[in-house]
């Protein structure tokens, strides 16, 4: 509802806006109501969330994962701001379907390119991105994620580089590009102590030197007043969402503290916030991990909005780089897909066959992890994965039960090549309705953070 | 772009409304600039069409399938007019994944309801439908398949059952159930003679006697002038896309001889169009199949746009029920998927097989119907089926070579449960932007077609 408050604000013009578009107001989606009420205002900061992986089943599972059976299926934080679909194939000369540095690339940089291409089109050469953009105007910027901090989507925003292999070159550009003589990325959280902590090169000493906070645990971060961070939880990822240890944060936690810090700029920021552990689950094809990450992702989402709600100058922006392993909900004819057995995982598969691995006994890691009377068939085949003494073998043996329980299919231990959702909040959110290229999407954040409005299709 | 004329004909609203949400008038896509345009516009005609287990993947393949590698991959007719998307689930009490009949009580009737069920509610009792409601407001009515007529999608909006099995019970409800003393559906057309001409009833020669034309081929139904037509070119679906003799008509033909009648009433008309077979091909699993009746539902989908644009005061929407077989792009860690080796097929895996079955040589039909230069091993795999002399066992075989070459995964010979696309075109088209659940979608479809915008949630 438009109401009389706001209406008043913008006088004259929402009166008229209510005449003709009156209905979108009274409509049953968020998305229409709040976008075409605030679309009018200029965009100050812009969150961009990533949802690495995270096709269209994997929103559509994760729905049904968190439904409480009422009998209509509750929506999402995520659906309320649906307004697209996005095409995510690169301009790879071997591989049309994308990774996840080509597709952040052109998420960040408005252009398409090569798997690996780190902000480097075709040619290798450096193309701007949005987080550039933002530093090159006075913005604050940020970078978190619960993969390593210089893995291929954070590091297509805040670095350049041939190949998304090159981690401690990525690294050192977070510290080495300077925009207007200040490093470009004020706020990084996420994994990756060992490329930070290195013997030829000491980042993490560099950038306190340069006036940031370095941080290890939780607590250390939410303690921490400083402007300028630099928050490392774990050697490479953190741990999955769902096995991490207290120390760690979670990404609501990091998303929090980068905006409480970002948002002291008074001429804004940019912040781009990654789910990163969806794909990982996802080319595991673990479905307790991928439902147990989309959860993590929606609560850093969630704090996003609500940051958003009450600034009313932000674009909240949402998407996947591309969907991952090939995941749908239906397998052997069943017409059934069932996320109760998945809720009863207390860690991934993965956790349990690594304790199983180490010598603890099989039946006593499932019954302290699955809250599941499972059968004899089903620990036997945990069992004889054991007894290849096989993690990864062991590991999906443990997934597979999962899987015919709930009625999960996967196709490959890569991506795919599925259309990914798009989601919008706030002002300028209508321009993101419909169907664009990856690129375009990007093309649109950066004319939005310009303050200019697209006015022709971008190819 | 709004011109110039049809600024002045909305004249002072249209300046306003360019003011505010100029934007949308020069979008990239086509959705923003004439759903905004027309938005202003009542309706008249709905052309509900709707792809038969068409998920994401579907769209998305399809896209790549017609793609011209110019760099860029082009849009479908379909990707001009997203929307949003819709949830599919039914409320059957065994499954939670929908059958066909069931979504379409949902998009027919605006309720949910149990797999099965023919436009009736969970305690089997019958409720409206949008045909029903159109044919109620004195407007002709259509429904168009490619399945039999009286199958589970189009019987959903023209008849009333606790069963879609019971096929000859859904056709006598065509012809018995009346809306003011007439017969409700007044374009009939798709497969399905047997149910119409059956011993124990010939309901051919009843809607004959009513005065209706009834035809049998392609060219019976081009030359006919009646505005009431039963058109039956199969005993029961139509062959598929790509193996359709010439006698029987295309979905296209069928769709614009539907459109030629029905808009022959000055009060409006309301066409149910369906692409039936983009599901059977889901549900045997044939990547082929499901690609050449992608290709002729789009063809109908660009008929029933180019009505619309004509005449201004026609709402397409355009769907799908579900998804069907767990389609993926991208298998076994592939980057790839690669559509080329299937525009080499000249038949479906099942015109072959079935061929083979009745005593051709393997290598002769392969060649005659299959334009690559095929592997000994791809051969062998088809020879070797032949020997058991087991058609499903030969079809699996052919269709294995498209899906190794091609990438294509599958999970299920069933449904699957992923949320599908929802695209919209002309007046109040805006109202389907985000995600509905599928019951929301027939609920506003409805409400349109009683010229009422919807004005809350729906649940």
């Amino acid at each position: 509802m438009i109401s009389k408050g706001s209406r008043k604000k913008i006088l004259s013009v929402a009166v008229m806006t209510t005449l003709v578009f009156g209905s979108f107001a009274t409509s049953s989606l968020e998305v229409e109501a709040k976008s075409y009420k605030s679309n009018q205002g200029k965009v100050k900061n812009v969150i961009f969330l990533i949802g690495d992986g995270m096709g269209p089943a994997y929103t559509t599972a994760y729905r049904s994962f968190k439904d409480n059976k009422d009998p209509y299926v509750e929506e999402t934080a995520f659906d309320k701001h649906l307004v697209g679909m996005q095409q995510t194939y690169s301009w790879d000369p071997e591989e049309s379907i994308t990774d996840s540095s080509a597709a952040a690339t052109s998420l960040s940089s408005g252009i398409k390119t090569y798997n690996g291409a780190v902000a480097v089109d075709m040619e290798k050469n450096e193309v701007k991105t949005v987080l550039e953009e933002a530093k090159d105007r006075g913005k604050s910027t940020g970078l978190v994620s619960t993969s390593q901090v210089n893995h291929a989507t954070p590091a297509s925003f805040g670095a350049h580089d041939e190949s998304r292999n090159n981690y401690n070159d990525i690294a050192d550009d977070y510290f080495d590009e300077k925009i207007d003589g200040q490093h470009k990325v004020d706020v990084i959280l996420g994994g990756g102590t060992s490329y930070f902590e290195r013997e030829d090169r000491n980042l993490a000493e560099e950038f306190e030197d340069a006036g940031f906070s370095y941080v290890h645990t939780k607590e250390e971060m939410l303690e921490d007043d400083n402007e300028q961070i630099l928050g490392l939880f774990a050697p490479v990822g953190l741990d999955k969402a769902i096995d991490r240890p207290e120390e760690q944060p979670t990404l609501e936690e990091m998303t929090d503290t980068a905006l409480s810090k970002l948002s002291e700029n008074k001429d804004g920021f940019f912040l781009m916030v990654e789910g990163s552990q969806i794909d990982w689950a996802g080319h595991d094809n673990d479905i307790v991990g991928a439902m147990s990450e989309m959860e993590e992702f929606e609560k850093a989402y969630q704090r996003a909005i609500e940051f958003a709600k009450k600034d009313k100058h932000t674009l909240v922006i949402t998407t996947a780089d591309h969907s991952t392993g090939g995941l749908t909900m239906g397998i052997d004819g069943e017409y059934k897909w069932d996320p109760t057995p998945l809720k009863a995982a207390k860690r991934t598969p993965d956790y349990m066959a690594a304790e199983i691995s180490e010598g603890e006994d099989v039946e006593d890691v499932l019954e302290e992890y699955i809250d599941l009377d499972l059968t004899e068939e089903e620990i036997d085949s945990v069992e004889d994965a054991a007894e290849e003494e096989d993690t990864t073998e062991i590991d999906n043996a443990i997934e597979r039960i999962f899987d015919l329980r709930s009625g999960t299919g996967w196709t490959t231990g890569g991506h795919d090549g599925v259309d990914v959702n798009v989601y919008a909040y706030g002002p300028q959110s209508d321009q993101f309705i419909g169907l664009h290229d990856n690129h375009q999407v990007g093309l649109k954040v950066i004319d939005i953070l310009k303050n200019v409005r697209s006015v022709k299709p971008h190819k």
